[in-house]
């Protein structure tokens, strides 16, 4: 298992959000599947989701379902039908990292941090910036004073 | 942060596998934009798999890139475009992991546990029995003895 680098812009993965047509119906199926207990559960109104966390070691399991057609998960599940959403990363200091994907030449869905579940800061990043890979950017507890 | 639970099955997240077309691309375009440098590279020849690893906290981001469009990794590329391929959860006992699964009614791909990279011993999950997601379990070092 590899130890953590303090310098590492990416600290951690924080969850795998994985989005559902019906969240009870995944719910129960990763509970019976896994033996797990969900650890949180939570509507996100400005994202259009309710969201329930697994936990695995120190990251999340993240299933998501839409609260409606016309939301960007509600569109996925149209689209592509159950499965991995989006990836999500732990990083120290929210602002400064989007700064430095900023220079790097990242094409930023969210060009400031903004508040996400769990009295967290999020800011996402766009796919095709990244292989393919819907980004999100997680720093604990609110927006850091600059 | 959540601490892990002895009991759990899925301990933590072992890697995320995102499938990509030109793995040195890649490689350049996560190591510019996170400022990480890969840690491990594996040629996978019965998955037919080109695999290069990044470290992120406990876990890895594996890059994936097929060696031939016949193969899982290119057929997804050719279906689906970069992205996310699999999820891979760490467990401390593969064997008892995948009874347990198929106990609980789970769609095995492999019914017993195989050689994956990096010495570690792997089996992988039907994404019909996991909402849409192919999940890997990954136990650390070679198969147990039983």
């Amino acid at each position: 298992m590899p130890e953590p680098d303090a310098l590492d812009l990416l600290r951690e993965i924080d969850h795998v959000g994985i989005a559902v047509g019906d969240l009870e119906q995944a719910v129960d199926g990763y509970r019976q599947l896994f033996g797990m207990e969900p650890v949180h559960r939570e509507h996100v109104a400005d994202q259009g989701v309710e969201e329930v966390l697994f936990r695995v070691g120190t990251s999340y399991i993240q299933l998501l379902a839409a609260t409606a057609p016309d939301t960007p998960v509600g569109r996925f599940l149209a689209r592509r039908g159950e499965g991995v959403h989006h990836v999500a990363y732990r990083v120290n200091d929210l602002a400064d990292a989007l700064e430095r994907l900023r220079r790097g030449g990242a094409d930023l869905i969210d060009e400031a941090p903004r508040p996400g579940s769990r009295g967290t800061t999020v800011a996402f990043v766009h796919p095709r910036s990244v292989r393919g890979v819907l980004v999100e950017l997680v720093q604990e507890g609110p927006a850091s004073e600059r």
